[in-house]
Order: C-alpha cells, then sequence, then structure tokens
C-alpha cells in the first residue's frame, strides 16, 4: 500500500518525484546510521569482556525519537554511550536564525559515541556522524571523529591521524587536511588556551557543492567514518588497557576530564543545540565524564609525562 | 600630594567635584570588600580547625587584578575560595552590547565566595557581592546568597532565609521578597528543569531610583550581605559537621556536585562573563566542585532523602 502510494507519486510530478527520492534517501541514512550503531555496540561489547549496553528507547514530544545505548563499569570502559537519534518537527526561531534559513521543520538524524575508559592510558574518543535536512535544497551531512588521551602517546596519535586520513582520502584527497585543520579549531578550549585532545576530523555542511560528491557518495563517507569507529578504537584499547598506573595518574585522568567537561558544557554546538530544543538531557549529556575533579591551578611538574601531555594540546600539529 | 590634589579638583567645578566623590565612593567599596574577605577568611580558617587560605594575587593585563584566596583538603572544606578582585578596562563590544551602554571604560570590584564542605550534610554555600561602574550616571551595586544543600534540611533552609530576611528588612521592607524571587529564577538548571539549591537571593543594577537608598546605603545593604556570611555559614557548618554518612551518600553528594558544575558552565553570568572578558581562568572556575560524577540516568528511590531533596528543587517554596 505505502510503496504503490509511492508509485503513484513518482508518476505524477517531476517535484514531487524528488521529494519522494528524499524521503527515500533520508530513511537509508537513518537504516545505515542505526546498523552502524548495532555494529559499534556488538564489536565493543566484545572489547570490553565484561560490560553490557543497556538500551533506553525513547520519542522525542515535537517528533522522532532514539535509541540511547550506555555501558556503565565495564572492564575498559568506565562510562561510555553509542546513541543514535532521529529527530524533526518544528524549527526553534533561534537555530533558523543561526542557519540563516526559512525553512518551518527540520530532519536530523545522527549517531553520537562518547567513550571514558577506566585506564587513563586508554583515551577518552568521540564520534558523530550526522544527517540534518531542512528542506530538497538544504540538507547536508556533519561529523567526525576526534581522540583526547589523557596521556598523549605520539605513536597512538600518529596510528589514528594515519587510520583516519586514510578513510577520507578514499573520497577526497582535499578531506583530511581540510577536516583536521577544522577539528584543531572546533575541539578548541579557548579559556585554558589548549585544545580537548589531539584533534581528528570535523566536518559540517558537507553537500554535493562543499564535497565534490553526490549524495548517495557523501552517505557512504559519513558510514566510513562510522565504521572507522571499531578498527581505530579496539587497537587503541588493545595497546593500552594492561598499562599499570599509579594513584597520582588517576588524579590526573580526573583532571583531564574535568576540562573534558568544561568543552563539552560551554562550547559544543550539539550539547547546546540538544539543551536549546529541548533534548533528551540523559543521551546528550551521556558524554560527561563518570568522575571528574577540579583542582585549584594544578600545574605538571616540568618535564613529566603531565607536562608532556599539556604541551601536545596545541593547534597544528600534523600527526602523519 | 593626592589628598591635596583631590581638594583642588574638588574646589575647582562641580562636574568635576562629583567626579572626585565617585572616585572616593569606588576606593571606600574597595575597601570595604576587602576588609570583607579579610574577616571572612580569619572566621573560616578558625570554623574549620585545620584548612588554611592560601593566596595569590594576580593582576590583570586589561588593568587591575586581585587576590584569589583557596583553601583545599580542610577539616569541612574540602574545596573553597574567597576571591576579592577590582578590575577596570575597556568594554568589551559584546558586553556594551548586553548592557545597551555607549562608555568606553569599566569599573568592578567585588567579592565571590564558594565552598564545597566534605560532609554532604554541610550544604554548598555561594556569596557574592559586587559593585559595578561604567559612568558617573551608570553605576550599581549586585550579588547574592545561596544554598545548595546535596540533601535539603528543612530546618537549616529555613534558618538560613530568616537570616537574610532579617538583613535584607533592615534597608528595605521589599527587598526579601523581590530578590529572593530572583534567586528562585536565577539559580535555576533550565535542562534539568530544578533550582540549583534552595535559592537565597539574587540581585543586580542595585542604585537609589530601584533600591529606594543612595549609593552610601546601597554599600552598606552590600556589606550586611557579606557579614551574613560567616554567622550563616558557621552555624550551618557546626549543625551538620559531625553527622554521620554513608557511601551511598557520598555518591548522592558527587552527583549533586555535577549539577552544580553544570549551572556554573552553562548559565553563570559571572563564569561566562569572566570567560568572555578573558578573566583569571583558576579564580573564576574555583567555584567548580573538587571531585563530581555524572551518572547516567541516576534516579533516587521513592520517599529516600534524595528523592524528598529532588522535591526540594523547585521554585516559589516559602521559607520564612
Amino acid at each position: 500500500m505505502y510503496y504503490l502510494y509511492f508509485q503513484i507519486l513518482k508518476a505524477s510530478l517531476s517535484t514531487t518525484f524528488e521529494f519522494t527520492q528524499n524521503m527515500m534517501f533520508k530513511e537509508k541514512v537513518v537504516a545505515t546510521y542505526q546498523q552502524i550503531q548495532d555494529e559499534i555496540c556488538t564489536a565493543l561489547e566484545v572489547s570490553d569482556g565484561f560490560g553490557t549496553f543497556e538500551q533506553e528507547i525513547w520519542q522525542r514530544e515535537g517528533g522522532g525519537g532514539g535509541r540511547t545505548r550506555i555501558m556503565q563499569n565495564g572492564n575498559v570502559i568506565e562510562k561510555g554511550g553509542v546513541n543514535f537519534s532521529s529527530v524533526h518537527g518544528t524549527l526553534p526561531e533561534n537555530i533558523k536564525k543561526a542557519f540563516k534559513v526559512d525553512s518551518e521543520n527540520f530532519f536530523a538524524t545522527g549517531v553520537s559515541i562518547v567513550m571514558h575508559p577506566s585506564n587513563p592510558f586508554v583515551p577518552i574518543i568521540h564520534l558523530n556522524i550526522r544527517y540534518f535536512e531542512l528542506d530538497d535544497n538544504t540538507r547536508w551531512f556533519g561529523g567526525g571523529i576526534d581522540l583526547t588521551p589523557h596521556y598523549v602517546i605520539d605513536t597512538d596519535a600518529r596510528f589514528f591521524h594515519h587510520y583516519i586520513k586514510d578513510v577520507c582520502d578514499e573520497f577526497n584527497p582535499e578531506f583530511y587536511s581540510s577536516f583536521k585543520k577544522n577539528a584543531d579549531d572546533y575541539f578548541y578550549i579557548k579559556h585554558r588556551a589548549e585544545t580537548r585532545g589531539v584533534g581528528g576530523i570535523f566536518y559540517d555542511r558537507l553537500q554535493p557543492k562543499t564535497a565534490n560528491l553526490d549524495y548517495e557518495s557523501i552517505l557512504d563517507f559519513s558510514a566510513a567514518v562510522g565504521r572507522s569507529f571499531i578498527p581505530i578504537y579496539t587497537e587503541l584499547i588493545d595497546r593500552n588497557r594492561d598499562s599499570a598506573f599509579t594513584e597520582a595518574e588517576k588524579e590526573w585522568q580526573y583532571l583531564r576530564r574535568s576540562r573534558y567537561a568544561e568543552f563539552n558544557l560551554v562550547y559544543d554546538s550539539g550539547t547546546k543545540f540538544g539543551l536549546e530544543t529541548n533534548g533528551r538531557i540523559e543521551s546528550i549529556l551521556m558524554s560527561l565524564p563518570p568522575t571528574a575533579k577540579w583542582a585549584y591551578n594544578f600545574k605538571p611538574i616540568p618535564d613529566s609525562p603531565e607536562a608532556l601531555t599539556t604541551d601536545r594540546l596545541r593547534k597544528g600539529i600534523n600527526w602523519v
């Protein structure tokens, strides 16, 4: 019945035809993202070896909903979330102004991941892939993946950047250098004059004219970024999960986590968008660390591993 | 020499006379606030019985500076700051717009206090008294005092509100009810739909036409608010410092502290102003808790003391 309805519409008008094409594209994005969420959760449970994801299905009052999946107190993952959402509704006035558009409605779907590991030598990781649509002519992909080590291990940072450069290069040779610069600029804690971590890639408003790819290929790129998560993070987990650490190193991890909380609450657009559009708070704030500490005016000992990390938290480092 | 210069200026023109009057008033506010900082630090050290304040004197690049005083790991106070600052300089463009003024320069002085006690039954307390001046005609006082118990103890909340109502009533019978409502509205965590604590008083842009008092009397009120801190907080410390607590109650304290961090980083105007005007970060963010935890979707057991506290975190409760 549903199918027939589309056939009839398709046969009628070309504008309507494009509309249904979009409808189907949207559904394809949703299906791809849900699939990626499933793959990542399954693989992370295997990698962790103990923790399991608990799922909550939620509905958004204004339209749509999501599947929030959280792991707490695993072997490796102290707290982490792999969230899928697909929401639609009326565009809030302030967002309309921010985007400089006239559209009354929006559709947005995405997968968001943040992992806070318990071992200070395993890095925090963040991934986001998303698709946003205002109307047929105003729609784009955004997202990225970035790494926040409590201790910067240069070989790990290089492995990470090489991996994502390879993913980017398959689609457009200019993506990596452009999106790497975006990440340096975006994941910057201005009031601390330091980057959140060693960066990664960050892109927004990716559409045919900016990507030099059609929408199908941009979706493929988005999916490839999503599917880079498991090979990257399981490798970084396996390299560092059994590293011994002292109490002082755990304390340093808590301090680094408080910087992560500062970034997300003060600067992160996704968090701000969520708080302002009345999103599901517990899903949005799953990114915040399980335990964080703010010590007054803590200064690492010169030439210590902590000082070395602080030195690495700046823009423009070439990791490849 | 300096004194003589003022005498001559006073004798010359009435506009200049007013200017020097203002200069002297500004100095009087600064001296009063520094005195209050001293009194509070001395009394808090006595009350704590172990912790001492460490002071850092800092200079602001654009003009002025401050005395940051921090206590960490005391008997009662796990982390707390009693900060004085007096800054001046060029008004940033965004602040000019926010205040809707044409003045190029600003002067601001104040005392800011946040105390994070280690015992979950001793409340977090916050006080701020400040004076802001753009020009002779555009100057005002602001501030307030408010309480954030990890566990709301009704008798303590009533004691607190009665005390500050008495302070207010000495100056203007309308202050308490008006400023209490301000505090309910201001200390509100919108995305959690809960107040930060049990409120208190909050006032801003207090000047002769809004306060029905002259500037000297408003300064007296500001000083009286500042001087209410010690009798209020030492009483609340003495009532609860020896209360036994379980590990679960300590965990709840960590969760409540993370809400405190959310409020300060997302909504607090003082924090925002500080971050945007390139203030001294460690002094501004001393308000953040020593340790905080974000657990996913924590729900208190119905009718538990934690649920009772959550129930009290709403606007409009009459505590007097």
